[in-house]
């Protein structure tokens, strides 16, 4: 016996003008890769997609590795107890982040920094 | 040689009216327990006493497990690249979630249910 939720229309898209903001995980090594923004639409493509969709403010739907092919395949959509974010569990077919290590290789994840500290 | 920041003041305060999400990550287990928002303020006193201290829109500061006892002790904060998301990593001493499982203990995290699926 649990709660379901069976329709994003349940979740609270009012508190942010139509914006949840989506968390991306790696549903193998745990790693948080980035967080980005969803509206109504984006998280209805990601749904019928099985690909991470979100919503940017400056440039609309931006399905996550359309043009790198860096796609996250989604694995799972939790949602929080406030309902108003969402986990996203997923399975990266590429670097989440499009920054560049010192070695030139793209930033696996975009929390790549320390707030006062080293790159660990 | 890395990026360092090294102050909270180079963050992106104003892309969301002084606030920043703020995802809380279990340091050790991997889980992604809450998602939450600072302000500098609430930053600023995460940074000072080791407690994961956000801010709610409704009650202002907010100390995490204040009256619960369930603090959030910080082990790392992390930013990403656009620097206007943190990842706290966090070492929590007791359940995030106010809500409560079928049992009435409460729940770990607050992302316990599934869009369109079950409570795994």
């Amino acid at each position: 016996m649990g709660e379901l939720i069976t329709n994003p229309e349940n979740l609270d898209w009012k508190k942010m003008n139509n914006l949840i903001p989506a968390v991306a995980q790696d549903y193998k090594s745990g790693d948080v890769l980035m967080l980005a923004y969803m509206n109504p639409e984006s998280l209805q493509q990601t749904i019928e997609t099985g690909l991470a969709t979100y919503w940017s403010r400056r440039n609309g739907l931006w399905v996550k590795g359309e043009t790198s092919g860096n796609i996250q395949l989604i694995k799972a959509i939790r949602v929080d107890c406030d309902e108003d974010a969402l986990l996203l569990e997923i399975d990266p077919k590429g670097p989440a982040c499009h920054k560049k290590d010192d070695a030139g290789n793209y930033r696996k994840t975009c929390f790549y920094r320390r707030l006062g500290g080293e790159i660990i």
